[in-house]
Parts: C-alpha cells; structure tokens; sequence
C-alpha cells in the first residue's frame, strides 16, 4: 500500500507538507492540496486513521447499536446510515443490542472504548439517563429519548392516515395489533394519531399486544377475534410483524389477515411483496439525517433536539381489493 | 468511565497487574485474572482499545463488505457475523460496495487503513488477485475465489434438491431464473447440480438471465414464457429474486410465479411469509464458520482453504398445492 512518502513523491511536495494538508488544509495553498488530493487518489492511499486519531483525538468511526440488523427497518436504517458515513468520511461500527438492556450497555462502553466519535441508538431498551451520562454525541433513530436529538418519522400523522385509510375501505371498528413497548417508543404517537382520527370519525377500535416472536401468536390473535366479532380491519404495527402473523395465521388454517382489510407501518420491501397497504416512513432520509446531526453534535455545534420527517400511504391491495362497503 | 485504576483498586491488585493480565493473561496467576476480571466486570471496564491496539499491533476490528446490508442474505450474514465477532471480543466494521469494483477496492483499503485484523468478503465483484496483494487475512463468504479462504453453502446439492422437488411436483422442464454473474460465484455450482439432477431424470430445462432491478423484468420473463410454452416450474436463484419478481409479474397482471411450482434458494424469513419452497442456506453457520477461520487466521494457523456447509429444502406451498401431477 502507498505511504505518506509516496503521496509526498507524486505531488511533487515534502512528507511534512502532506502531514500539514491532511492536519490542517487552511494552511496549505489551495493549489497543493488539489495536488495531493490528486497523488491520494491515485495512489489509494488512505492514511494510517489509528494514528491519526490519536493525533486529532477524533477515530472518524461512528456506532451504530440496532436490536438486529437483519430486522427488516434496522436493515434499511443501517444501509443509510453506511451511505452517509462513507459520504463524510466516516467509518460504520455496527453491534447488536439484541432487545436486552445489559447487552445494550455493554456495547455502548465497547463502542465507546473503541473511541468512537459518537452514537446512533435505534435500541430497544436501555434507560436514557445512562447514555446522558456518557458525555459523547449521540443521536437516536425512530426513539425519543431525554435530552437526546432524535429523528423519527411523523407517526401521529402515520397513524392518522392508516385511519383514514381503513375506514375509507369500509371498516367500523378496526383492530390495533402492537407489541409491549416501553413508554419512550415513537410509536405512541402512531396509536395516538390512529385512536383520534377514529374517534373523530365517531368510530370505535380495539387493541391488542402480540408478541410474533411466541410460537402461540397466530392463536392469540384468533382467540381475541372470537371474543371480539365487531373487528373488521387490522392496523398492523410494523411490516415484519404483519408479515410474520400473516404467514403464521395461514399456517394455522386461520387466514385472517388475509381476508379483512389491513394497514401496516415502516413501507419495507416485505410490504410490496405481501401487496400490504402500509405508511411508508422515510427510511433512507432518518439514517442520512441522523447521520448529518451527529456530526454537527460532534463539531459542537447546536443541533435539533427533534426532527420528525414526513410519512406517506402506500395504497395496494390489502386494502383496495378487500373493500367493506 | 472505570479506569485501569479502578479496577486494580478494586481487584486489590497494582495497575501494573492488570495492564499484564491484559497483555499476557498466561504470565498472571488463574485466580488473579479471575480476580481483575470480576472487577472490570462490576466496573463496565473495557481497556483503551485504541492505545492497547498501538501496543499489541491489533485493532480487534473485523471488517466485513457486502453489496449491500438490506439485501437479504447480507442481513442475516451481518448479523451472524456480528454474533460471532462479539462472542470472541471483537468489533465490526461494515462496509457497501454497492456492487460496483471501484467502490469495493476503495472499502477494502479504507479498512486496511483502519487496521482491521482481518476481512469478510461477501462482495459481488472485485478482482481476486487484487485481495491476494493486500496482505492481510481475508475469509470469503457465500464466493471462491483464488488461493483466498472461503464458507459456502453446497451449492451442488442446493441445486439437486431444487430439481428433485421439481421434478416430485410434477414439472418436465422447468426454467432456472438467475442474473448475470461473474465466474467466481458458487452459483455456478447450483446451477450444475440442478442441470445434472435434470438430465439424470431424462427431463430437460431452460435458463433465462433477468435483472429484477429493472422496471420491465415482468416483460421479460413474460415474453420468454410465451416463446417457451414447454416451461412447467421455476427454480429462483434467490429467495429476494422471487420475490421481486413475484411481485412485478402480478403488478403487470401476469401473476405467473403464483400458477406454477416455484423452488426458490437462500432461506430468508421472506420464502417463508411468501409461503414458498426453498434450499435453506445455513447462514448462521457460515457467518461463524467464516469469523473462526478468520481468527485462526489472524493467529497465523493453517485454515481450510474450502469450507462447504450443508443445505436443507423447506417445502412449503409454492411446490405442496401446485403439483403438476
């Protein structure tokens, strides 16, 4: 691999003045750094990043903690989010909380000793005053955390327009499918958004936790709709959710969800498949955002506590094609 | 944060103690490092990892680079692979080459200058000569390439289940859908082994190349079918392939994927919701194999050059409900 030396030999300058340019380009003439540049590029040199992070105090790596990074919106989180590091110069440390708050901790003291220059959390658990207490940038996707900058997508809207969009194919007393979430979950302004458009609309819902990852969940879900006739539409909590409990009600002989209209969250890939209506939020957009307020955070500067991103209904045929008019 | 010093005070030990408990646990007494260990525990101690990467000339970083992290398999590799590093005390670096050469090589040096100990590679191009001149230990995921280590699935077999279940469907000469790929690729067994399973049978097969990234992949595979009217089954080269183009066909209203027995590959949660047969790749397994041989590796040791894991065929509807019988 090229060296210093050779970037310096090729540009035609002293080791010292490329030392210069890369620790402080506004001291070397425009003109040589675009000499450099030129030499780094084409010799692919990249310099020796840990000894320059012990010179600058900076690592230029990023964390990012995630349940799991093969859950369906983690995935889409992460891949934006490498885009955007890649886009400023930043490397992508990824670990796996694995929805348990020790494990969390954990990898945010290894991350931490990995001196990295700050934090993306899109983690399940974890009490926020233990990352306030951290004193490292850190910003958190799709959670509102205390004092931390956040972005997430608009859910009260989201779930506004999953509303609109049930009872515009005919339903009169939906069903909410969710799972147990704890309080600091952007997902309660969802349910609040979906409740009050139903409200307004002088309906009634109903609502269920389900947890998709239990064998039992396609059972639970049957025995809730035998005591509970009145439902006729389903507001599904997320597309990987709806696309588990659809294949494991048809595996148990039960179609439900196959059959009433329904709306889900996120806008995955998966969602087009299972030609499933859902609310799309900007997946793409949340990571380049999340990623761009960290490194503002990390150059101290003054950064949005909350940045909340529009959300748009994705029409198929879950809910085009089983109309209750 | 805990310091050295916090811990050797509340292991009762000197600094000196733990900073060689940490270097070279094998000079240390067993229960003094059970000692230490217990109070970097209770501590949440994790050493600089920077400065100690300086001393011992290991960052204790794995570097992985995959197309893409949203992409199916890669997800599920990412996830494997991260388990396996944090279980051996590792982090992990990822990276995209978004399928493109240039932008692989540039990651490839990007993480040798960030002194990965070693790397991943789940890529899609990318000339193996060039991996060969890096000089740093490289494991192959899911791709052979030359004189380089890698973890496959079988793809022979792969493919001979695929044409055995087929064939047990009722089908005569089914049609392989694949997409261009290079040399290098495993793939190319899969195909062998579903050709050879289909001459053994005295039956015969087409192959069509399509790219479900293209807006009129439905088109395409519509018009082969027309001038192909022989074709009674497909075998996908990929569960995500099958799904995208499960998806377009119906969206053309040429819901071809839903009329005839499909065998699909990789195993991904998506086959399962879309309730279709197919060779399961034991990803899991090949994301750890792939970490140990690296390790090993790293270490200097002599490591399989080929590691072939097994396959299994999970059937499911797309081959159960539409025998051609």
């Amino acid at each position: 691999m090229a060296t210093i030396k050779d970037v310096a030999e090729r540009a035609g300058v002293s080791v010292a003045t490329v030392s210069r340019m890369m620790n402080k380009p506004d001291v070397v003439k425009p003109q040589t750094v675009k000499k450099i540049q030129k030499a780094m590029k084409e010799l692919n040199y990249y310099p020796d990043v840990m000894a320059r992070a012990l010179q600058t105090k900076r690592s230029g790596i990023i964390g990012l903690i995630v349940p799991r990074i093969s859950y369906g919106l983690f995935a889409r989180i992460a891949d934006a989010v490498e885009d955007a590091c890649c886009q400023h110069g930043f490397r992508l440390m990824i670990c796996h909380s694995e929805y348990e708050e020790q494990r969390e901790m954990d990898m945010v003291a290894l991350l931490k000793a990995n001196k990295v220059d700050g934090m993306l959390i899109c983690s399940y658990v974890g009490d926020p005053e233990k990352y306030n207490a951290l004193d490292l940038p850190i910003v958190a996707i799709d959670r509102e955390m205390e004092r931390i900058p956040s972005v997430t997508c608009d859910n009260v809207t989201g779930g506004a327009l999953a509303a609109q969009e049930l009872i515009a194919a005919g339903c009169r007393h939906p069903l909410i499918v969710t799972y147990p979430v704890p309080a600091y979950m952007p997902l309660h302004g969802r349910l609040a958004g979906f409740q009050k458009t139903i409200a307004e609309a002088q309906l009634t819902c109903s609502q269920v936790e389900i947890d998709t990852f239990r064998p039992q969940a396609a059972r639970e879900l049957a025995d809730f709709l035998r005591a509970h006739p009145e439902v006729d539409g389903f507001f599904m909590n997320g597309d990987h959710m709806a696309a588990q409990l659809t294949q494991q009600t048809r595996a148990e002989g039960l179609p439900l969800l196959d059959q009433l209209p329904v709306v889900s969250f996120d806008g995955l890939d998966l969602s087009g498949f299972l030609d499933m209506t859902t609310i799309a939020q900007p997946i793409e957009d949340m990571g380049r955002y999340a990623v761009e307020i960290l490194l503002q955070k990390i150059e101290g500067k003054a950064v949005p506590i909350r940045s909340t991103l529009e959300v748009k209904c994705i029409r198929r045929g879950s809910t085009s094609n089983r109309s209750n008019h």
